[in-house]
């Protein structure tokens, strides 16, 4: 099977979050014939998909989302970005390669292998993971577990590849944080600091023992974390007057050596160190994950290096991803196409690039589900 | 002569600044018939006065403002505050303390002395000392020092007392100057920090290390200095951008052992460090300065010792007034009224208290003029 007519079906569905315009729709109607049963999962003003064949170990699941962001500035665009234009031998339109093309590339890899794999295939798709993600993956993922349908593995279609198709597998991402402080001194006069207490003071104080060295020097699969102070902001006109509060946000992108307990533990200490009243609110849109080598990412590696020729590397950088919520519940690694046009003007893929990635995923579900079955 | 009347007088005079209001003529009226030559000095839209009487050394000046501040909200008030109204013995109105009281009790002082006093006297009045300051005792002091006219002492009326009369003589002020910083990075994404050079933690570095230890711990006749964060600014709302440029104020209090030169250098070596662009912007207000105690110091302390009966406490606390500028030229000291109510609704003086301070300046230019003759 051709990826490429059903990627065009579902960039012709405008699926700006949290429309679904029709897409899951698409998606059905491709996957029923492939002997799948699908559940359609609407929480909030979201759809949401699960499809499943089979019911046997190993349980291998597809996790992918139909949402796409807004075009952005229509004069930017060549072509209509819904329109799924093939020119050159390339396709143009919102979501070619973030990623209805990794959906459309998985399905068409699964009608080419025969009906009768070891073990299972099933599909998670969102329509809101370029959203506040609160009613897709996460709410998806809590219904499957409540219906015994939690897998032994996950591929995310992400358009990981940075260059050409297969140069980089994520096992991971690194978690991140918002931080936001405000620290609270007594206001006075600038001649007589001792009748005051400088909150300024105290708060660079917090932030300098916070920035003064690295959280660390890097784990074994990820780069070292970063904090990064974003405002700091008091708003004091008068140069003669101690201010009564000082207010700092940052973001922390954290790895594996860290959780966003014990960093907001941390910077607690600092606070309560000081004395002084004080609020700390934190907002941690993801932990960090790792799956560790193993079979599954070894499997993976083989499997891209015989269709791409390409030594895939493993990497944990970037953003996140909605891989960070099904870390919770089994071994996930994202694996797709080349992202350099995702989010721009123009975004589109090869059409043989499209082709090359539903071989890939044919070669990782022969892979993977003959290698558990033997495990 | 009774300073009361001659107070009456300047307060009745709407004189705030930079409006004279006729306070000036109300001095030269007095001064001429004890024999003074008045010059009127009039910088901008200041008028500024020099009266001298004698050509000898030693040379002894009073300095003092005939400006004050807005009487402010005039429901405070229960008297007119350009009244010199005398209810059960005290004088209410804008300058009652700061410093026509001064000026009157001086004047009153001089006129109950007799005539052929050893050395000269002059006095320095000045319309511009709680506004800008610049058209004020800077200029008249660069006339004096043009036509010889500086003297070898100046006793400055501003009123240095705090709960009785004579209990503070200020012997030098700290100086004050304010900074601003704005410390120039390179914006980037907050994932990305290696991309990026945030210039918050910069100018938290620089800050920190400018507040984690006192500027010194005071010297024989000064308090410690002291250094203000009083704003820190960066108005980023991004919390996944590292922002561009981050800005701080900060006020300095210095005693003798600095400069702001020299705080000007250290402030520059810390920036200049980061390797950053950056803008450093600093204005100082004033120096700080310091009469060493000596024989004009005792003289004043013996002279209020005698006549109050307190023992006065040598001081260099308090904000800063026009002797900063007077301090270039000679030794200078400041004694005067009891200020408790200066800037405030109510200024007001007992008028005992007024007739105390002139028999205070009476003994003082007594005591002063024959001790530098027989030196
Ligand atoms: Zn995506
Ligand atoms: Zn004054």
């Amino acid at each position: 099977m051709d990826p490429l007519p059903l990627l065009q079906d579902l960039i012709r569905c405008p699926s700006v979050t949290p429309a679904d315009a029709g897409a899951m729709a698409v998606l059905e109607a491709a996957l029923v014939p492939l002997g799948f049963t699908c559940t359609r999962l609407r929480f909030g003003e979201i759809e949401n998909l699960f499809a499943r064949r089979g019911t046997e170990a190993p349980h291998l699941c597809f996790a992918g989302h139909t949402d796409v962001v807004p075009p952005g500035d229509a004069a930017g665009w060549n072509t209509d970005p819904f329109g799924a234009e093939v020119r050159d031998g390339t396709v143009y339109g919102r979501g070619a390669v973030d990623m209805k093309g990794g959906i459309a590339a998985w399905i068409a890899a699964v009608a080419s292998l025969p009906r009768d794999l070891p073990g299972s295939l099933s599909l998670l798709i969102t329509g809101d993971e370029e959203g506040p993600a609160t009613d897709g993956t996460v709410r998806v993922l809590e219904w499957m577990e409540a219906n015994g349908q939690i897998p032994d593995m996950c591929i995310v279609g992400e358009p990981t590849s940075k260059a050409v198709l297969g140069d980089t597998i994520k096992i991971g991402r690194r978690g991140s944080m918002n931080v936001s402080i405000a620290l609270h001194g007594v206001q006075g006069h600038s001649a007589y600091p001792q009748r005051a207490d400088n909150p300024i003071h105290r708060l660079v104080r917090v932030l300098h023992q916070l920035t003064a060295e690295p959280l660390d020097a890097g784990s074994e699969w990820f780069e070292p974390s970063t904090l990064q102070v974003t405002s700091f902001d008091v708003g004091n006109p008068a140069t003669n007057v101690i201010p009564p509060v000082a207010r700092a946000r940052m973001n922390i992108r954290f790895n594996d050596l860290h959780s966003s307990a014990k960093l907001t533990a941390r910077i607690r200490d600092l606070l309560e160190a000081e004395g002084a009243r004080y609020e700390l609110d934190v907002s941690c849109s993801g932990e960090s994950f790792l799956t560790q080598p193993g079979d599954f990412v070894s499997a993976l590696q083989s499997a891209t290096r015989q269709v791409t020729g390409v030594e895939p590397a493993l990497d944990t950088g970037g953003g996140t991803s909605d891989a960070r919520f099904i870390a919770r519940y089994c071994p996930v690694a994202e694996l797709g196409a080349v992202g350099t046009t995702m989010h721009k003007a123009n975004e589109s893929t090869p059409v043989e690039e499209l082709r090359a990635l539903s071989r890939l995923y044919a070669t990782v579900i022969a892979a993977l589900l003959p290698a558990r079955t033997a495990a």
